[in-house]
């Protein structure tokens, strides 16, 4: 994909500054450009990698004033980093703009495909699967019975889908994550084995949801685990059976949600914390990453941190002592000592 | 599927009361049925919501006494929990009902397969490989030459299990489970390079195993990697070369367990924990959610937390004064001023 | 595979002690061995295990000397630990013979393929994608447009390479492993929803890496993820987007590793450790498992431990002193009542 300075300045309603037909087939940043690239800049503190950069076109805001001379041609537009994020939108959009049916593939023939879409090759489709209109399902996918994906959402390579699991719009689930197995549910029994339980309810992902690389999703024991609109989970989460997350909540990599618990709304979860199951979280709690939260938090919107968690200030104070641990010993025997002598001279 | 109430009452043994035609396609738990549902009420805490639910029919004690009216068809059994778990079995059994084999799929001219076994779409059954009578392969699924598979065992779509390994009767392995993929082995060299040590063992996995989504179990080095009968390891573990998990041990989520550790019989296992190479975990032991095991356990049936992990019962004890750190250090260091005072006055 | 003492012998350059007819089909160490097995002795505590072992052939070093008498045929060699490894590689090699194109296969007409690949059944090879030679790609394997593979490397069944990434020579990439999937980018907006960040980067995995099963390395936002030569990564890693990985580091499992951080060459990462964005880890550095790093660390060649991570020293003699909290909050006590007295005497 090659681009003029002139088509890109008619793209994006700006103003060519230098010459229209410098050429660009790629996207870099400013200060690691190499010629035939497209940069901005947005953040003044990088404003001086612009009389350096090998970069042949660089969109600037409006109201830039130069400095020095500057090789590339530029691009003034009113918002330099919005305009660039437009781009990266188009051009990922070309990049994965994938439609057709691919072979082979195994279409079962109950399934219903909706206009537009994208069927890898060695997908499998199983009976009475419905695709909504324009969503992409790429090779290596596994959609079991009954599967229900919605419109313009996007399955890359080898997402695999156990059977009754409803899938909304424009979601977006990364290679290698599995949705709906099993939940971990067993009776133990009298001789120290284990008899499964059934696991006999779905997973429901509604609209707007992103879900990372090799992350697993439980099917409830019955009714559904829930995944609300606009949630955002990173690569290799786990979420267990009868978890539901409210909307908008962002949990980072290698955290773990155990059976039956809530995560409110717009809650943020960093990296490899841990939650115990059937506990609610309130709507905007913080959690630090490797966290583990045992308990239930009701106050909205605090932070907390820590194994087991206590609010974030408290964490942050006790780790500092926590270091100064052997010092503090060490004067409280001391201590000891000259209370000793004290008490030997008072008696 | 659609049964009346009458043919539950019959399959069940129960006594239908209130109408026989009642019919139901869902199962639902009883607070969250709607019309069609077919419920259960064991435990006398939810007795409230069988005046109120939706259920069409629901399944109680014999010995359950009616306080107000019930709208649903009852049926009426010795132990409705028991009750509604046959039924859930039987319902899965019938919705994973697969068999044949479909197409395209690869199967070498030298692999044997047993009766009424399923080879899902896209699946690859390797030179020499043997599944066992009414085993199902799911589609995608990949088992590298000489794998061996028992009977009634299921690998859901896209496990992937490599040569020689060789796993049991009556196991359940999850979609995008690896086993038998290469041990982290490595051996530095003068140069800071690291030479690849071959892994050449296997894993072998026993009877009545359920392996979860995405968990992976490296093959040993020389010897086998060994997984006992009765284990259930929940999704994304990682289980290294050499370890062996003995008989009826339960490994939840997100745990990793290093190199040639032996776990003893009837552990029980948290999130999320970690547990070093080369121990030995004794039988019953239980480890917490995040817990650092850094030396053998020898003592059975015991409990433990933390990180490097201590008594369950002295980790609580110190957990509770860490939190309370802050506070100490302050105490300490008034009663280091009494004492500079103590002491001027007594000299 | 069978083989007899002779044959060994001469491929190892030793000379044959005993029967030079004694048959072997399998390897194995010499206190768990069978008939037909080969062993090897090198490390003088395991001596012991030569006069019972039922090992058909043992490879030894020349210049031990035996305390009894031996049914084994010996084969005596200069150094019998790498003998034994030279032969490990061997049987490898020989397992993993696989060369030719399975059917069915998707190849785009577009990709271009080295001499002697191995394209495996049910493997994506997409638009532009090239191979080098002597590579092998595994069954159900996905390559996006324009990966780029090196010679003699390694893809097991199932990996999955996004678009654009570009893998060099000898690299090896287990199963379910997943390259170049979506950064975890997101934009808060003022009505708690977020807006995606497009991810236009890649990955870029250079010579002699390793990379385990159902690990997740994500592209760049812009730029390349780098995993530098000769760099081992266990299971279930997560290496967020713009990470920059330097030579020869080895990483163990379930790791995480925020975005854009840099970690040097050299560096040792335990399991189930955390690492924060944005920061950079020295050259040299030993990271214990489960521990969290929080800021860049300068220093070249120290141990880390702890969440926050400190000093291993440092870690070490806290962690001690945290398991006696409770009774150094009881010594604390006990010395504030003792004050109490004292200056009520002396006042």
């Amino acid at each position: 994909m090659q681009f003029t300075a002139l088509e890109i300045g008619l793209l994006l309603n700006g103003t060519v500054e230098g010459s229209p037909e410098a050429q660009v087939n790629q996207l870099a940043k400013i200060e690691e450009a190499t010629a035939g690239s497209l940069s901005f800049l947005a953040n003044p503190r990088y404003e001086q990698f612009l009389y350096t950069t090998q970069a042949s076109v660089v969109i600037v805001n409006n109201d830039l004033v130069l400095t020095e001379p500057v090789s590339a041609t530029l691009i003034r537009v009113e918002n330099a980093y919005s305009a660039f994020s437009v781009l990266l939108e188009k051009y990922n959009t070309l990049k994965l703009d994938k439609h057709g049916i691919e072979q082979p593939s195994f279409i079962h023939p109950s399934a219903q495909l909706g206009e537009n879409v994208y069927i890898g090759a060695f997908s499998y489709i199983g009976p009475n699967v419905k695709i909504g209109n324009n969503s992409k399902i790429y090779p290596n996918t596994y959609l079991a019975d009954n599967v229900t994906i919605g419109t313009d959402t996007t399955l890359f390579a080898a997402v695999k889908v156990y059977f009754d699991c409803v899938i909304g719009n424009n979601v977006i689930i990364h290679s290698g994550a599995i949705i709906g197995s099993d939940g971990f549910g067993f009776a133990p029994t009298a001789d120290g084995t284990y008899t499964k339980v059934a696991q006999i309810g779905n997973v429901v992902i509604h609209d707007n949801v992103e879900i990372g690389s090799n992350t697993t999703i439980d099917r409830a024991t019955m009714g559904s685990t829930i995944i609300s609109s606009g949630v955002k989970l990173d690569n290799l989460i786990q979420i267990a059976h009868n978890v539901e997350i409210g909307a908008n909540t962002v949990v980072a990599s290698q955290t773990g949600i155990s059976g039956s618990t809530k995560i409110g709304e717009n809650v943020i979860i960093g990296g490899q914390a841990g939650i115990v199951g059937h506990i609610s979280i309130a709507k905007g709690t913080q959690i630090q990453a490797q966290s583990g939260i045992g308990r239930s938090i009701t106050d909205e919107g605090k932070k907390w941190a820590g194994s087991p968690a206590v609010s974030y200030a408290s964490n942050m104070r006790s780790q500092v002592v926590v270091n100064r641990l052997p010092e503090l010993e060490k004067k409280i025997n001391e201590l000891e000592k000259i209370i000793a002598e004290l008490r030997n001279i008072s008696i």
